[in-house]
């Protein structure tokens, strides 16, 4: 059956295992049940024809539209917002999430009220631009058993560590984390810069 | 990999091909490119082992939480409507739909606005239950390529069927409408069933 026209890569997967350009400096098991240990994580864009025999655990997610952010909200972060990929962003954290049952059976003006009205998801991440820049992967739909909903990957520079620091402990002190019952905080390292 | 504890399916294949108890009454390819041919059409819960090999096409998608419906709304919905299934509803549409990229790069509100404001996407849909009986499927967020972002079924009585073409030329004369670019129609009838 003929296709969407192919577009740019959606859909991305992160590899722990023994090899790859990222050292996996700590993992915090946040909430829930934690993940197989990795010294190493890769990320590949695409539809992956066999996963790497040394791999011990992959995670799968797509980039899609905005669930909550508004116009005036898209603006602001599109114009203080810069990619992944420059060349000071040594330092990442790869961020997976699940929310329970209580958040995905509340109706959307409710969501919007949790993530924004009382956390400043929104505000919290805009004030930290470009500093952290920042990709998020759903993946929730994907398919019926995901371990996962979200996977947040960040990116920043060695200098900018303790504002990263704060913007995580700003989410995970908001309301909208009392939703979350599942987190592990992957920090990673690129390795052969100079640091 | 723990996964998330397992629930009700979410996942629903269509397929289409020579068996099942649905027989293919009519197929309108109402924008874009029609599908192959079918005469039978089977709903499969779960992730299929494998293809039948005399399926012709195969459309996947996934229950979801709703993406602008607000709590009164919500309150609405659930208080009329009733689900798949009924004896009387030997009757079925499965409408797979893909939007354009100018609806995928508004935002949440614009998105809120176009839908209901505009459309009166969810009003509508009121209108019409308990009689006609619905179920959204995301395939958007399934995979990078999917050749539809969403499928809905439909069920309802032989006596209800001009009630859901009023409720379906609504839908295609409004404003939401136009970010449309592939909608495929295929009517259904339960066979085996006196009518």
């Amino acid at each position: 059956m003929p296709t969407a026209a192919p577009s740019i890569a959606r859909l991305f997967n992160f590899i722990g295992g023994s090899t790859g350009p990222w050292r996996v400096d700590r993992v915090d098991c946040v909430a829930g049940e934690p993940i197989p240990t990795a010294s190493r994580v890769s990320v590949v864009a695409g539809t992956l024809a066999q996963l790497p025999q040394e791999a011990s655990w992959l995670l799968r997610g797509i980039t899609s539209n905005e669930r909550y952010v508004v116009r005036e909200e898209k603006t602001a972060l599109v114009s203080k917002q810069e990619g992944l990929g420059r060349e000071a962003s040594t330092r990442a954290a790869l961020i997976p999430i699940r929310k329970n049952t209580a958040w995905w059976s509340l109706s959307q003006d409710e969501r919007r009220t949790v993530f924004e009205e009382q956390s400043r998801h929104i505000a919290i991440g805009l004030k930290y631009l470009p500093a952290v820049a920042r990709r998020l992967h759903h993946c929730r739909d994907f398919g019926p058993d995901e371990p996962f909903d979200f996977l947040t990957w960040f990116e920043y520079a060695p200098s900018d560590s303790a504002a990263f620091e704060e913007l995580v402990q700003a989410l995970r002190a908001s309301p909208e984390w009392e939703y979350v019952d599942r987190e592990v905080d992957i920090r990673l390292v690129r390795e052969g810069v100079q640091l």
